[in-house]
């Protein structure tokens, strides 16, 4: 135990503004989230578990649970459902027959692809709540001590993980150009 | 449509960030709040709404369930339920027959600061989670980033309630500092 210079009243306002604003901000991403993906007829955690299984290249359940931040057994049912429908599959490691893995498919993958196609960043409350900030600062901002707080909770493989599906991103934008550049013109209503 | 000068890829780039770190974040809030009212045989919603009503002396149910963030049948299932366990009472106002007000009771109120009493940084993960950062700066992080883009989206009454919710608890502290200074030394564990 550290030398704790607080009081028990800043720690319990801290904990109430992070306990508020956190709400306030997860329910903003969620509308923005089930509007996204609803033309796909797919929840969150289903869309979040192929993300994960997408960016990672494959993926242990335990992974998705830890990096989807969900329960072994809701990455486990969600990617059930996703098997069913091909856009998943399940397999076992030679070297760790304990662990089920989920791959991407081609549907999946194409999924993927077509919901960057259907973003809209103009329908999105969270980036149009950044606006002003954008605006005012020149550039996106950096969230730098909310990244902080979560490298802490979750730990530096998160973190990696995190940073590994942001740059896919980049990549994917860079290599597909043509192709998402060509969705960003012509975006569809959804 | 203002001048827009971002591209798609870093649009969806910020979008995906928001996403992965305010549910991340979310997830630990919850858990910790979860923790926290468990003794008390309440969920989520029920403390918020008692929180609520607390702090705003009285509340619509549409204050409710503007303020936390919730459908209005939620706010109003779950006030239900605590009016049936005597933390809150119903009523009209004369000026205004057509809104549902509630307004905590006595026993409310002790339940609320019973649970100021049991709230304790070490266990909280959020808590723990921002100590290297507060002790790197030697203060609480302001989250200004945060707090302007949820004031963004959930406009000014939001971020003035939310802005009385926090004094009132600073006040609350200095006011009952007898009492909650006892709690915070003879903390029981729950």
């Amino acid at each position: 135990m550290s030398n704790h210079q607080y009081t028990m009243k800043e720690a319990f306002m801290f904990s109430q503004r992070m306990a508020q604003l956190s709400k306030a901000l997860w329910k903003a991403v969620e509308k923005d989230w089930q509007r996204w993906i609803k033309p796909y007829d797919l929840n969150i955690n289903e869309h979040h578990i192929l993300w994960i299984a997408y960016h990672l290249k494959g993926a242990s359940i335990t992974d998705v649970a830890n990096f989807g931040v969900m329960h072994v057994s809701t990455a486990f049912n969600f990617s059930k459902k996703l098997e069913e429908r091909g856009f998943l599959t399940f397999s076992k490691k030679e070297e760790d027959k304990r662990n089920t893995y989920i791959e991407i498919t081609k549907e999946g993958e194409q999924l993927i692809f077509d919901l960057m196609e259907q973003y809209d960043p103009e329908t999105n409350l969270v980036f149009s709540g950044n606006e002003p900030l954008r605006e005012l600062f020149g550039k996106f901002p950096d969230l730098a001590e909310l990244m902080a707080i979560i490298k802490n909770i979750y730990g530096d493989d998160f973190m990696d993980i995190f940073e590994t599906s942001i740059h896919n991103i980049e990549k994917d934008f860079n290599e597909e150009s043509g192709k998402l550049k060509q969705a960003a013109q012509t975006k569809t209503s959804g």
